[in-house]
């Protein structure tokens, strides 16, 4: 299948928009917590070579760096986040149309099911955790970067977050199908985690750029 | 100028992503807000025509019906609203380019900057006005949409919010260079108001959501 990130972001909206189960409210968390890497990329790209950056120490100027090309590379995982959600879902999709006439195969098709829905669990999970990535570079850009780009750190902590809320939203529609309660208590836990670690990160952001607008 | 839409989603995040200052952290508040009006359709298309569907009363159905059109509608309009946001940001631009020799010039050149950074404030402002209609449709697709897609209406509810407070933001930087008085506390007090008005909505929806999830 073609991937998603080749869409127009006009296609892109129009499908999420219509009836196709996919994409849905996982690949808009990928998308979300995309934009927060890409503005946090963006106030790095608007920062190395300006005058105020050359008068940084070493140290500074190489998180700097440091954290403009991971920026770039979390842009890129999160854009593959997009059809990894697709096709988890599309296997939830699939093993409920296996057979199920005899005994032998409602099992089957039962396991595949619990197994599909861990997967699918799973692609907004590795999101979440991945989403808290970003909020240490936006930290890193609210504090060193380009104070005329301010709002757009504080608009990537915002997207941040949503996404990240958004990633366990999805994890926690796939628990509720999940039968392990084992599975579904240690991943509960973790997005607990995950989210007040997020929301946290999230205010110390807004804050330093409240005080720069 | 080519609209943005028409970029792929990956153009579009590279764009971003890089070190030209416009696609920024406005035209990413737009597609945010998109995202939640596209996830409202998507509840309401996943709705008319099932079974629960056809047993609600008419009042339920034509409330279903409107929305899912008004969501198609705000979807496009907030994608506008990303190249509205190019071009006001460019208008400021240009106008820090004007002459400066002569006192005229300099006259001139400051009254355009102002009347510049007013345009700039406005198009994120309308857009925080325009994010508040996306909670009333999520609401009725909270209550009244396919409980499968349930997570879909708490991610837009999520998506609106930092929309809508990405917007904020982006009135607030452009305020910064307003020094009309009378301009700045009539935007900032409607901005109060509708930071606190989208957060009351959001909280209701995701406490909808998460009765049903």
């Amino acid at each position: 299948m073609e991937k998603i990130e080749k869409l127009s972001v006009k296609e892109f909206m129009d499908k999420l928009y219509s009836s196709m189960p996919a994409p849905g409210g996982g690949s808009a968390a990928a998308l979300g917590a995309c934009i927060g890497a890409a503005l946090a990329g963006m106030v790095f790209n608007l920062t190395t070579g300006k005058k105020f950056y050359n008068e940084y120490d070493d140290s500074v100027k190489e998180k700097i760096n440091k954290s403009l090309l991971r920026a770039g590379e979390l842009k890129d995982e999160f854009l593959e986040l997009m059809d990894e959600d697709i096709n988890a879902f599309n296997k939830v999709m699939a093993a409920f149309k296996l057979p199920k006439e005899s005994e032998e195969e409602k099992d089957i098709r039962s396991r595949s099911i619990q197994e599909a829905y861990k997967g699918a669990m799973e692609v907004p999970l590795k999101m979440a955790r991945k989403a808290i990535e970003i909020f240490d570079l936006l930290e890193i850009s609210a504090k060193y970067g380009n104070p005329n780009a301010i709002s757009d750190a504080g608009v990537g902590a915002l997207f941040a977050l949503s996404a990240l809320e958004s990633a366990v939203l999805n994890v926690r529609i796939n628990l509720a199908a999940i039968k392990d309660r084992n599975v579904v208590d240690t991943a509960s836990r973790e997005c607990e985690g995950l989210l007040e670690l997020a929301k946290e990160r999230k205010e110390r952001i807004i804050e330093l750029v409240e005080g720069k607008l």
